[in-house]
């Protein structure tokens, strides 16, 4: 039997439409920076994935800088400013801001100062939506967009935080998009590229691919497409809750991703869970990918309030949209079947 | 009649072994970081482009850091670290360094404290290779890998910066190679990747492209197929020698790349000679490409001696392994006809 991909906010396969526009890219023969005609052909085309990008966001007049990933574009958006943050935000926010705003039991941050702080707008392992108060400094969008929509310009952020892999594009490409007139240090230096930004020779082809995965992300937004997901997102979460156990669907209460689900089951490691449900066939996975082989206790549950044991606990189903009811219902079984190994051992 | 492209130190097109790994690495599903089957296999995939491009580096042994560019290679290897350098770095050290290790009329630099020092393998303007001191701190090897033969763990660098897309890769990805038990701090944080070196998801998709032309130039070197490409270069040379007047071919007493050539007339601003050429087809640069839009008299000139006159009348024109001698000669002629226009208009 095939294997069944759950885990679609640690990265998603590329899309059709994002791999069509990086082939058409290798054609390029130029350097942005070269003033001749191969370079300003360069040039024009990375101003045009710009320009779509910046539609796609709803960013038109904003500054874009592309950057090599969110967690570039976070350190960019972050480093040197002493802004807060709470517990909730990815390490790549969190490794340039305190961890200090307070987490309600339903994962809501309290923003005191808005201009000196960040927020997510979607949390990663919990799906939990922030309604971002006005004029916060910076919000990392990367798990919303393609996922809810997103409109930089209405959001009330001053900066956000970009990633392409998140929605079908390639790993190794993300963004900063800064209200106008922001201006913060470049981290990467030595260059005038991305108007003195952020140096190094723009990586065309991912950026192509980054514009077209967000385009067609947000048009799959705009016609509705999640809806069925979250529908199989509620039937998987009633399959969990049926098999009669102490496992909670973690960040219910709030409002959520379309496609994220999060249990958490005291006792029984989400590690051991992520493992045993490899072995069966269903990828799927325990906090955030991001931190290479990292396996310890969600920050996230715990900033949330749960007890160690609980958040120790957990996993995280993602889908995406090519997922089926058919997988969905497939994993729910095997997890049960898991659960009450699990259980018997324990008892 | 079709355009020739002679600013191949710049960027040089992509090559086919490069676009075909990258199409194939556009299937990988996993995140590198997930401990799945599927981000397992992914990081199967990368570990194999690192040791392919340590093979073709001769860095078996080494540690290697993929980066977004030479530039983020160079700001991981420079930064916080008080190494001095000399003006004939690329900005991309030069932003990290001092610029006052003393440089001769023929581009040589020399280095008092090999361990607290920078030097460039091959420079990208004049294509000058120095001989580096043993344990020298960090040393850009960006334009000489895939023209001449380079081997780190020979060349007594402790550190080298390189780029894709100077030897046929794409764009947006470079790697730190470093001797074992080098300590660096990361400049990139917040996530695990690289060996806790530098944050984010890694641009798989960038790096098979790498690692696929690094070899293919690697070989094409070993095979001597740049021999004659250093015979057209040396037939361009003549043929603007013979022009007549008083363009100086720099860089002709040193070591010098095969592909490269620097011809600066005195009076006659390279800029101008960049844009006249174009208009006629042809694709060189005045100084480096990589500071967007940047047109001044070049420094690595300056450095070696010359005066401001004729370090602002300076071109490169820089072969490819297509380069071909029709191109070549073509140049020459279109060139000298300019040269005697603008002779006319100065008597």
């Amino acid at each position: 039997m095939s294997r069944v991909y759950l885990d679609h906010n640690a990265t998603t396969p590329l899309r059709l439409e994002a791999r069509a526009a990086m082939v058409e890219a290798m054609e390029l023969v130029g350097n942005p920076s070269s003033v001749h005609a191969e370079g300003r052909a360069a040039k024009a085309f990375l101003e045009k994935c710009r320009a779509r990008l910046a539609r796609a966001l709803g960013a038109e007049g904003a500054e874009i800088v592309f950057t090599a990933s969110a967690t570039e574009a976070a350190a960019l958006a972050l480093h040197g400013r002493g802004i807060r943050g709470a517990a909730v935000e990815h390490d790549a926010v969190g490794a340039w801001v305190s961890d200090d705003l307070a987490v309600d039991g339903a994962g809501r941050v309290s923003v005191e100062n808005p201009l000196e702080s960040t927020l997510q707008l979607a949390n990663s392992e919990t799906g939990v939506i922030q309604t971002l108060p006005d004029a916060i400094a910076v919000s990392d969008m990367t798990q919303a967009l393609g996922k809810v929509e997103v409109n930089f310009l209405s959001s009330g952020a001053m900066a956000a935080i970009f990633s392409a892999h998140k929605l079908g594009g390639p790993k190794g490409v993300g963004a900063l998009v800064m209200a106008r007139g922001i201006d913060l240090d470049p981290v990467l230096k030595g260059g005038g590229q991305e108007m003195g930004r952020r140096a190094g020779t723009e990586n065309l082809i991912g950026i192509a691919g980054f514009a077209a995965a967000a385009e067609a992300a947000v048009a799959d937004v705009a016609a509705g497409r999640w809806d069925e997901i979250a529908h199989l997102r509620d039937l998987l979460e009633k399959a969990i809750a049926d098999a009669g156990n102490l496992t909670i669907s973690v960040g219910k209460d709030a409002p959520r991703l379309p496609n994220t689900a999060c249990f958490a089951t005291p006792g029984w490691k989400g590690e051991t869970q992520v493992m045993q449900m490899d072995l069966k066939g269903f990828a799927v996975s325990a906090g955030s990918a991001c931190s290479s082989g990292k396996m310890r206790a969600s920050g996230v549950l715990r900033a949330m309030g749960f007890d160690e044991a609980t958040a120790a606990g957990a996993i995280r189903v993602s889908l995406g949209l090519e997922t089926t009811k058919d997988e969905v219902m497939r994993f729910a079984d095997c997890w049960r079947a898991a659960l009450q190994k699990h259980q018997a051992r324990a008892a």
